[in-house]
């Protein structure tokens, strides 16, 4: 692996664990056995590579949460979406720890994020309901899309967080992201038809017992 | 008022302006007018300002979130419930911006939060959902309880953190808290019984145009 990719890989390792913000580009280099010059001669300061790994983390929500364009979505659909959304927040969970003291700290992070969640996110999923709603799999109001989405977003985007001052003393895992899946199917529950019920239970059950 | 009283007072308001970290014994005092020793005279430190605090915060919530005795919950109580949850942390809405620091510098208050969520909070939650339902108001199944509730609290506890990730130039407000109280309710919507639906949008109107 190049050095510039192992940087980025360790460090991100190394924010997930402590942190991002006792982590320093010192304590990045001794960690891979480079010299600090090393370092700075592929990031200029830890904002740089942390902007980075934000940039990783916006590709890969782009590249798993996308609609297909030649078909509408499937109930199935909703499983995989799920997957992708807590393995992105398992993944790069440190952004999440203290989202406002990482926007303070760098600006360019704080208005991409907010383009990606305002421009991208929030109509991919009033886009992906309103299909689940076209296609019979749920039955809801127009008026009601916005407001489950917004549900949708925040049980996710919280759901370390709450876990983490709910249970202090276990630490969080990626079975935390499963049970965090469950949660998230509760709120979509009362609006599947009947005639899907099955087929959701089954989707339920792949977060179950795991 | 009395120096106490004042102190606790103010300290609440630097707290929810500023944060509770900048803020120093000193701070505190240097805005009441009094000397830090007259400040010492009646608080060892700052974490026992904070604590006590966090015990008018808990009286706050046992006092309003009450079920009564003596009859059972009207759909009224929704609302009236929502108005207090969310009037407890705006009054309170320092604790909320960094819990895991807070709990981090006092034991004592993490402890105490935690026995308070796990031994009162929740069960009330589960109660007022069970006879919500015992009455007729919601339709919804035994198993359905602990995720809608679990899904209340997440929402009405990082409403004002989510706010202000997604809009980090537009202040918190109580307004906020109203818009919060209507995310709340679109998370009880599919569970009204089509009789109580107007009687629910009833509720719902007092959070509308405000």
């Amino acid at each position: 692996m190049k050095t510039y990719d192992r940087i980025i890989q360790e460090s991100l390792q190394l924010f997930n664990e402590h942190g991002e913000r006792p982590i320093t580009t010192n304590h990045i280099a001794a960690h891979l056995g480079i010299s600090p010059g090393n370092l700075y001669y592929h990031f200029r300061n830890k904002e740089e590579i942390v902007y980075q790994i934000f940039l990783m983390y916006l590709e890969y929500m782009r590249e798993h949460l996308r609609i297909p364009e030649h078909r509408l979505l499937e109930p199935d659909d909703l499983g995989r979406y799920l997957d992708a959304a807590f393995a992105a927040m398992w993944q790069y969970r440190f952004m999440f720890y203290d989202l406002p003291g990482l926007f303070s700290r760098s600006p360019q992070l704080r208005d991409d994020y907010h383009s990606y969640v305002k421009n991208e996110l929030g109509p991919i999923l009033a886009k992906a309901l309103g299909q689940f709603a076209a296609i019979g799999f749920m039955d809801m109001k127009p008026t009601e899309i916005v407001p489950l989405a917004t549900n949708t977003w925040l049980v996710v985007k919280f759901w370390f967080a709450f876990q983490q001052t709910i249970h202090p003393d276990r630490p969080i895992s990626e079975e935390t992201g499963k049970i965090g899946a469950r949660q998230v199917l509760s709120l979509f529950k009362p609006y599947v038809k009947p005639d899907y019920l099955d087929k959701f239970e089954a989707i339920e059950a792949r977060y179950r017992n795991s």
